[in-house]
């Protein structure tokens, strides 16, 4: 399906996701010139360098001057003030959007301060890795991941139909869902694995040093994955855990009183109950292959 | 570094790692003959199409007759009895190592059956992946990874050079290390990451329907990672975690400890202590990435 480009993109926040996208706009020629927002110096030197922004400006009033697309791509704890920045520059008809982590929070802290002129959808682009920056973005990061827009009731249909086909062109399945929804099954998918992640690699750094050096060494029983996915934003994270809370406390009451139940089962010897679940889990894995997600 | 071949070498559990390992000694001609055991007539016939066996026993009594090299490869519940099997068949001067994933158990569980004519070494080649059974083993399944030896304090010196050198052939880097050091170690690296990913998969598991469809849907953001983590050999890590009780409930401890501190600086939004420990993970990242394990 042929996508009309956009005359002017304004990315706030040019990190992994935000440059990923910059870099799918420029490939595709999407947009006639793209503005990016950062608040660090060294960031937009490192976006204009990359060829990635035609201007950068650390006004987001400024960035978003005309701009057809606006593209929140920043930790969450930022957005309110973007909000009330942004609020009087936004072009009539602009399409305003992001790609944060948690929806019910976005829609919460930016709906009250967006004219009515504009058109507001919330979205995330469930891509990512370990790595930030905008040296860390890739055209290709979205290719074959789920992109899920939670467009408020009133939404502007002609809005929503080329904000989904510009995350289509990017190479994202995209479905729109509920906040509410969304935030319950992005706790349990992303949040708590992190959450998790973040522990156990906290717990082998509180070691005794010869443990500590050793659990690095050998590291490629399984913890290795977990640092991995513990290596990532720590700001985007921390803004994660504060904006969804009521989800992921109540994923990890679950998650605890299961790890409660295994932790008796191990010290009562109750080898039927651990094999029971680890049979149980493969299915899951299968269920995962079989989505093509694996 | 040149290595004398084995005449007989009897492995004991055709598996992942089992399979993988007569894979090596295959390719390498590091063996005169292999003998393979198996409970599963199923297993046995598969390990004689693959090539990989030149004889295939239901008797491990059988197997190891004649073998100068004995590798028990099977779950840790099957130890005692095969211990108790093998002891009246071992030839003279043959080596006896495993591959399991306790150290301290193993010890408890074979030495006293063992005669004292054989060489008793016990051995963790740290590698796996999350497929079970003959068909999945490789022979560069091994490449890279580390090798840990526990031997006894009156270990045979050429013996135990032997078999390092058979591993170090695997494309294995090989260290001892004391028993008990070893369970901790592991219990850290690989029991509690397992542990907590069938744990977070089986709470998924337990998820309303309409949740649960989509918590597989949109894996991608970290809980995929799990799933394979999860999807595991279920007997295998049933016997670790009955194992390797005390090193595991007491990781397992330190960890919950964490999480709860984690769990109430969300609940009242303590934002820098969050962002405070997601910044020490990081460190540990580079120094696995540093260690060449990532």
């Amino acid at each position: 399906m042929s996508i009309q480009p956009f005359a002017r993109v304004a990315i706030i926040g040019i990190g992994l996701i935000g440059s990923s996208l910059a870099r799918v706009l420029r490939r595709d020629g999407l947009a006639g010139e793209i503005i990016a927002c950062a608040r660090r110096e060294a960031t937009r030197r490192k976006a204009l360098e990359l060829g990635i922004a035609d201007r950068a400006t650390v006004d987001a009033g400024e960035a978003v001057a005309g701009a057809d697309l606006v593209v929140i791509a920043t930790p969450l704890s930022a957005y309110a003030e973007i909000g009330a920045r942004i609020a009087p520059h936004l072009a009539a008809g602009a399409i305003v959007t992001d790609v944060g982590s948690v929806k019910e929070a976005v829609i919460r802290d930016l709906r009250p301060l967006l004219p009515a002129h504009v058109h507001f959808i919330p979205g995330h682009p469930v891509a990512g890795t370990e790595h930030s920056g905008p040296e860390a973005g890739f055209a290709e990061l979205f290719r074959d991941r789920w992109c899920i827009l939670t467009p408020l009731p009133d939404a502007d249909a002609a809005a929503l139909a080329r904000l989904t086909r510009l995350w289509e062109q990017a190479g994202m399945r995209v479905v729109t869902m509920d906040p509410d929804h969304h935030d319950k099954v992005l706790a349990m998918t992303s949040h708590l694995p992190h959450l998790i992640a973040y522990t156990i690699v906290g717990t082998a750094t509180d070691l005794e040093e010869s443990l500590k050096s050793e659990v690095i060494k050998f590291s490629a029983g399984g913890f290795r994955d977990f640092t991995r996915i513990a290596a990532s934003d720590p700001v985007m994270w921390r803004d994660v855990f504060l904006n969804n809370r009521e989800a992921v406390l109540e994923m990890l009451q679950r998650f605890s009183e299961d790890l409660s139940a295994l932790q008796r089962a191990i010290r009562w010897g109750e080898g039927d109950k651990l094999q029971d679940l680890f049979t149980r889990t493969r299915a899951i894995r299968r269920s995962i292959i079989e989505a093509r997600q694996a």
